[in-house]
């Protein structure tokens, strides 16, 4: 029989998941139908995003689970109407676009990329030679699965990197430094910055005036971490003296960000509306389709969302 | 007794050279004055550029050497006041600068960061999010120490990568493509093109209307090669009619590009002023350093130009 496969991700989502939805089934045996409109009481399975506006769940009886297309549920996992398996998406796809998006940042501002981007007036700037990658100090903050394998990429190319994390933790063809006193070590002479920490209250604010005092003057700032890693006033004042020369933010505290907020108009700083690990189309199409597969063979669904840790 | 060496490679590198070079001769246990002016018939050794005002070398009658900072000599070789053995620049820095400069661009491109570098405008743009890197086909043109790297580089970031050349050459990481019917191969279905071909007759023009045809239709052409692979009106069409959809050139035929060059307004192509493989103070003061250390210590001369092949 036909399942039907109700997306509630977004209608601005739609093109894009349409296809390799489509493809992903398939490829799995599924006979489904993937669509946008449906009788609740007839819906095998939902695909979802935090911010749909479906958020009364009783009508979906027949509902087998519900299968987020982000990472983060906090915004569903408490609604109460919700009794259905809850999936979160575990996209493999989400190391390798977090990498090279930092790769592509690091190398922007070690290259002083900017430059010619923006002045394309007919001056022959050729004096402006940038210093080899092994000659680039940058600093990693956090070695989980995101930053070793960015430090690693980024030591690949050539910089000299150090990998900051709280507890000891070697990675292959860093320079590692550890806890509050090897924090300073990496952060001193840093001239980039790449944030890939966790938020905790361990975390929360890390990079303050102290710390950004310690940095090489006029040194980048790449945060795809968490907003909150950054004490935001300290940062525009280090921006303004001349400390930072540059930061360039995926992640904030509110988000969007308010367009009336300072960062957007600094011109020492780039916005980019929370890109760097974005869930792809093609890689979480499979990862639904899997689910759906394993449910409807009677196996156990992979990712299911305990509702007490809320993750 | 202390050496003099003049610097002649133009009053705006000297800023950039004194210190690398006065540490390299240090570093090489040389006692030496490095300086702007001298008495012609005082000097031990040139440091020179292609374009200097010195042009006359039969006052430097005790000079030993002149040691060229650029890999290209053809503007100085055919002087008949050279008498004096020149030797060019072999900068072993210069393919680690082109791996990064590509890197660097092709991520650029890849990752669509031109978008939010010109317009922090305040609109949370989350829609634009760029496929994987696996899922990018790009095909670098040449297969030279240069080429190999940079594709492989690319590679490693995760790109599909297929390398050209006329000749058949196996490079590890690579899909190989080779000949006429090769490079129908490799053109076709690239979303991003890296031309690093030496320029010969068979070169010459190698990237026509025929050619830009065969690419991805919005494909990003990136030339940090020669100047005149490409055919500078087919480029132009391309450009306007989408086919391709950005020009990043590095090389020209003209060098500076003249301020009126079509290229510099086209709201689709980024002029870089042939700042790709460009040679670094630090590295290259090393090898002039190495080259002045041999010939007073009666060892012969590194990397001496020929003047009947004219390199």
């Amino acid at each position: 029989m036909t399942l039907t496969v109700l997306f509630a991700a977004g209608t601005e989502r739609w093109d894009a998941y349409r296809a390799p939805l489509q493809e992903a089934f398939l490829a799995k045996g599924l006979d489904a139908d993937l669509v946008q409109e449906a009788d609740p009481s007839r819906v095998d399975y939902i695909i979802y995003a935090p911010g749909s506006p479906l958020q009364d769940f009783r009508p979906f009886t027949r509902t087998r689970a519900v299968l987020n297309i982000w990472a983060g549920v906090e915004r569903i996992v408490g609604n109460p109407t919700l009794t259905q398996p809850l999936c979160r998406m575990v996209d493999p796809s989400l190391t390798e676009g977090m990498v090279e998006w930092v790769a592509g940042q690091v190398l922007r501002h070690h290259l002083g990329l900017d430059t010619h981007i923006l002045h394309q007036d007919g001056i022959w700037r050729h004096d402006l030679v940038p210093p080899l990658a092994r000659d680039r100090p940058v600093a990693v903050l956090g070695m989980g699965a995101l930053g070793q394998a960015c430090g690693q990429a980024l030591a690949g190319l050539g910089f000299a990197v150090t990998g900051w994390s709280r507890g000891a933790r070697a990675v292959s063809g860093l320079v590692g430094r550890f806890g509050e006193a090897g924090l300073r070590d990496a952060l001193t002479g840093a001239q980039i910055v790449v944030l890939l920490l966790p938020l905790t209250p361990d975390t929360e604010n890390l990079i303050n005036a102290e710390r950004l005092g310690w940095l090489h003057r006029g040194a980048v700032l790449i945060n795809p971490g968490r907003g909150a890693l950054i004490d935001d006033a300290a940062l525009l004042a280090a921006l303004d003296s001349g400390q930072v020369g540059h930061a360039t933010l995926d992640v904030f505290r509110t988000e969007p960000l308010p367009a009336d907020h300072p960062f957007w108009a600094h011109p020492r700083v780039t916005v980019t509306p929370h890109i760097a690990a974005e869930t792809r189309p093609e890689t979480a199409a499979v990862v639904i389709a899997e689910n759906i597969r394993r449910s409807e063979a009677g196996e156990a669904l992979l990712h299911v969302v305990d509702r007490q840790r809320g993750y």
